[in-house]
């Protein structure tokens, strides 16, 4: 299914575009090098490059969700610029993390720039983004930087959980999925409610559109895992099989391992052990995983999240209009296909 | 000279420390292991070890600063240990960064747990710190969240300056003093302020303590890096001549900088660039920085920064026991040999 873009994506660039821009102008100048590099706005040399930067999903969030409350997409303007700085942190340090050479089809930070700019940058995006939301003074600054710190926490302890997985051989579907609410599901249920924090947006608003979030952020990361074995590396911009490369104990392997036999699990087991697999393994191990529905299981359990979201909408009492591009940006969001 | 262990540290341990440790429970349990090794209160198997941890400087620092505003040192707590979380959140970091392998005499998170958990430790004390800030629900709890971004994100600042010296030269005495009024001064201009904010405090105090930190900060810093060419590694922890091993342009040898003949900055550069200089052109180098007053200005430096320390907080209108421990507290922390 060709899925078109939602109006809203470019929306939000307009609205949140310069603001990220004139926000990491802010940092020290030896920091924009890879900072800009990152983004996608300029080479390795510093040259400019024209577009770049991901979707935006998280700005246009942002903004829906102060519309959502009664104010101006302007009011969701310095949650969207901290929900991209924090989620740009995160991929920096990760990529360092899990030793991923490519990002977007280009080598990452720190293959290119080395770890110590990879962390300190990171780190510096992180610190920036709580200072864009002290220094907007909006009403409800204060509830979104202290939900920023909150959700990013979360997000911390879901990594800390996606790495201590890899060591271990098996992983339960309620362990996958307590991962995968704080490595995804904390930072979007924040981008959906933060604009309506900042604009001082009542508790039950803030709570369903959170929950929109969180729901959407668990079926985005379900599509994510299926992309992270079976995603075309040139649609992904990444290795082939790369999530089984890395060990990771996402939702189809999870899945597919509740159904294997013993004799499947041994064979799993043995594929994906010791250092890095190779690619017969890797082909291999993602057959069984295919074949005991964990692919099928993975995008069913992505449907029904992203149904849940829908349902939590209803929770609110939402403008129409708002309520009709949460639900385009969730389809689009899930039904991507890199 | 001898300088007795200042009375408020303890005190500081006394209140803080519990509150240090309830907070840092509050982490994953994944994270328990590097996070209580590195603040030495376990092994690296996870058996206590008794004792440990640093001289607490910045917890005591917090709460004579709450008790400066006239409220109970109890009302310091969050922020000692906020101050404390973002300290180590920047050791655990900086370490990786400069490749360290050793601190307080005992090999680095990285070097024993790995990159990616001395990395993820970091990024969630950082977050643990404001979160402690945000749930103290104080007075000033947010003004305090606020300061505690700006000077973490001054701190980054000021390595990152550390780091992009190493590649140059020479660096000028403004640039090296720009460095460590974030690097370190910042934090501690945080440190002695952050009760006085929690608490409520005029700005006028705040800004007094705020000004005392920074400047005992600088001669802290000051302290430190004659410490880091010329301190005996089993008083530091470090190895010897540990600044001029990581091409750092610390105070000394930028003072010397200033005063070297042309041929003497070509022996510098010869001695101290490609890779790690030996031990012979450590030690040359060395004696060069100390003939061209290197290592007395910086101590000097450090004298007149103590000094200014002192004045600031003439500003303030300080209860008397109050200042008479801020004073004793600086002159432990400038004069004390490791």
């Amino acid at each position: 299914m060709i899925i078109s873009t939602p109006p809203v994506l470019a929306r939000a660039r307009d609205e949140a575009g310069p603001a990220m821009r004139a926000a990491v102008a802010k940092l020290l100048p030896e920091l924009h090098g890879p900072v800009q590099y990152h983004f996608g706005w300029a080479d390795v040399d510093g040259t400019p490059v024209p577009g770049g930067g991901g979707k935006g999903v998280r700005p246009a969030l942002a903004i829906l969700s102060a519309e959502a409350a009664g104010a101006p997409a302007t009011a969701g303007v310095p949650g969207a610029v901290a929900l991209e700085l924090v989620h740009n942190f995160s991929l920096l340090h990760d990529d360092v993390i899990d030793n991923d050479c490519e990002r977007r089809h280009r080598p990452t930070v720190w293959a290119l720039f080395g770890v110590g700019d990879a962390i300190i940058a990171g780190d510096a995006l992180l610190t920036l983004a709580l200072e864009v939301l002290f220094e907007a003074e909006a009403p409800g600054g204060t509830r979104a930087a202290a939900a920023l710190t909150r959700a990013t926490s979360a997000m911390i302890a879901g990594q800390v959980l996606d790495m201590t997985f890899e060591t271990r051989d098996a992983v339960s579907l309620d362990e996958c999925i307590t991962m995968e609410c704080g490595k995804t599901g904390a930072l979007l249920a924040c981008a959906a409610s933060i604009g309506a924090l900042m604009a001082g947006g009542d508790d039950r608003l803030v709570d369903a559109l959170a929950a929109y979030g969180r729901h959407l952020g668990l079926a985005f990361q379900a599509i994510d895992d299926v992309l992270g074995i079976w995603g075309a590396p040139a649609v992904t911009g990444k290795p082939a099989w790369s999530d089984l490369r890395q060990h990771k104990k996402a939702l189809p392997l999870v899945f597919a391992w509740e159904q294997a036999t013993g004799s499947e699990r041994r064979e799993l087991r043995d594929l994906l052990s010791n250092g890095t697999p190779t690619e017969p393994a890797m082909e291999r191990a993602a057959t069984i995983i295919e074949a005991r529905g964990g692919r099928e299981c993975a995008e069913s359990f992505a449907a029904r999240e992203l149904d849940a979201a829908f349902r939590a909408l209803g929770a609110a009492d939402l403008d129409r209009g708002v309520r009709a591009e949460l639900v385009e940006l969730a389809h689009f969001v899930v039904e991507r296909q890199s």
